[in-house]
């Protein structure tokens, strides 16, 4: 990527660098920072939910896919932003504030590092997540591009929504998309050429560079009583699994309520010869959220049933989640150390 | 370091090692977490200060040395809590949660990641930050080891120590040692294997792996009214230009003051062919603060002075840092980019 006369941050330096970054990191203001060896937060409830995520190259993201799409560092900081705030959102909170900390080639150029950085802001504007302040960072060098969002937010009711409070009868419900990551993933790993992309493939592909958490959504879930939630990250098997085991019941998805969700990836999966449901299952990275609710109740807009919760299996380990009253036999989600 | 029968964490995955690391932090315990989104975590102020830092293998640590030395997970996982408890410190502040973020090449030793949260808690725990809670984190792969923590922190005071505060005629102090890490790195580097160091150099070496920031005297200096405050990570001259830039201040500091820490590193100094001086000025990473305080009042326990605050420089730039009243030469301290 670099040439000659590219302003690469080994060449900015520091100092140089910072002075690059910090103007486009725009975001609430914190009572203090960024500039001090700390940030200060208001907390207005005394209490605060706090998450911390990594993206590292060629591992969460790749700079040059196999079809000749190049990723931009917009790209990274958004999903960087994205991912953390899935994550604030799942415990019905409201992010108040992030820190950031990145670590560089020295060859990065420095256009790119600017880029992510107007990524990592879009993402909190376009997201809505208006309330989040940039309390500052860390620089660093590497060989290999990395950067870790940590992340703060106030409960939008007096409790956070765990992974554990499912109840045998509740419904099952998602909000957001699923499995359009997974497919745009596909696409960008595939040999065939960005250039040939239709217009629905570019939005599948969109969806994994810039996945688009609810975020209105998890609070408003909390405040209409979810008895558990969290977000999509490792796809609806996976994630539905950890929610199943941490409630000590079991889960049932009826693929019948996943017509639509099918029907969007129907024609990038023919072309690239996938069962589009091994997308909708097992595909992670869309951030929507998995939570339950009572079957008394309404759903909250936004969030549609996708299945029920049973009672805890028998002791076999074998139909924590089930599909279609079946154990799967696929799709299983992923594993970071493929274990 | 790996061999064919030693359990990595390629072959154990994520769930095997987030089972291995979990019971190794142990720290104060949080509202929630981890296990769900995020932690939940108190605030009893209504407000915290928060900041992150990241370790990268062969850019701030190495595993190996030239001097035979290999370093421990325990000592990474130290170092990580300790730079990050001591910008908490330099607020004025008390350490209340952390989140960690780890990303491990696939062939690294789970013992040596279990030494890791070892060295990480025992760092909480023998600094004195008892009131910190592990929140969680995330584990994630990469081609290069590298750990990220987020911490929080809550004012001793009701408010937060900046570094913008020094006033002219503000005595200059410092707390903690000077210098010991740059000469431990210096020995680390050495060609002169470790098995030769004295007891002495020892002590220096464990100055560099273990920081012991002193996590008492942030709070104190706080309610004893320091002007300003900043953590000495970069070295007293870079660290004290960035001071004085933030104050709109000058800042002599008097070499008079420095006897003891220079006859710490004597020996050391001599033997590798140093000018000691060039560590306690521009040695990063001891990890102790740096303060100003009204001229008027006693310092508190912990601190001495090393010099006074200027009026601000004549415009020119170049006087903003002085040592015996001269610009210094050398000794500029640490940029992360070399810029």
């Amino acid at each position: 990527m670099p040439e000659n006369n590219v302003l690469t941050v080994g060449k900015l330096g520091e100092s140089g660098l910072l002075s690059r970054i910090l103007p486009r990191l725009r975001g609430a203001k914190p009572l203090l920072g960024p500039g001090d060896d700390a940030a200060l937060i208001a907390a207005p409830g005394g209490k605060f939910v706090f998450t911390v995520d990594t993206l590292v190259e060629n591992q969460d993201f790749r700079l040059y896919w196999p079809s000749g799409f190049e990723t931009s560092g917009f790209d990274v900081g958004w999903k960087s932003a994205a991912q953390n705030l899935s994550d604030v959102n799942a415990m019905g909170a409201i992010a108040t504030s992030a820190v950031i900390s990145l670590t560089l080639p020295h060859q990065t150029p420095v256009s790119w590092v600017e880029d992510l950085a107007e990524g990592f802001s879009a993402a909190m504007r376009e997201l809505g997540a208006s309330y989040c302040a940039i309390g500052g960072g860390d620089l660093g060098q590497g060989s290999e591009l990395s950067i870790t969002a940590a992340l703060t937010g106030s409960l939008a009711t007096d409790r956070p929504i765990l992974r554990s409070g499912a109840k045998p009868g509740d419904v099952v419900a998602v909000c957001g998309v699923l499995g359009m990551a997974a497919a745009g993933l596909a696409l960008l790993d595939s040999p065939v050429s960005h250039l040939e992309w239709s217009e629905a493939d570019r939005v599948l592909v969109f969806g994994q560079r810039c996945p688009s958490p609810p975020l209105d959504s998890g609070p408003e879930a909390a405040r209409a009583g979810a008895t558990a939630m969290m977000d999509l990250s490792d796809g609806l098997l996976k994630d539905g699994l950890r929610m199943a085991v941490a409630s000590g019941v079991g889960i049932n998805f009826q693929t019948n309520t996943l017509a639509d969700d099918l029907q969007k990836l129907l024609s990038a999966a023919q072309r690239l010869g996938i069962d589009p449901l091994d997308w909708v299952l097992g595909g992670g990275e869309d951030h929507g959220l998995l939570a339950t609710f009572s079957s008394a109740e309404a759903l909250p807009d936004g969030f549609r049933a996708v299945g029920t919760v049973l009672e805890a299996d028998d002791g076999s380990g074998d139909r924590k989640v089930l599909v279609d009253g079946e154990a799967p036999v696929s799709a299983q989600g992923f594993d970071h150390f493929g274990g």
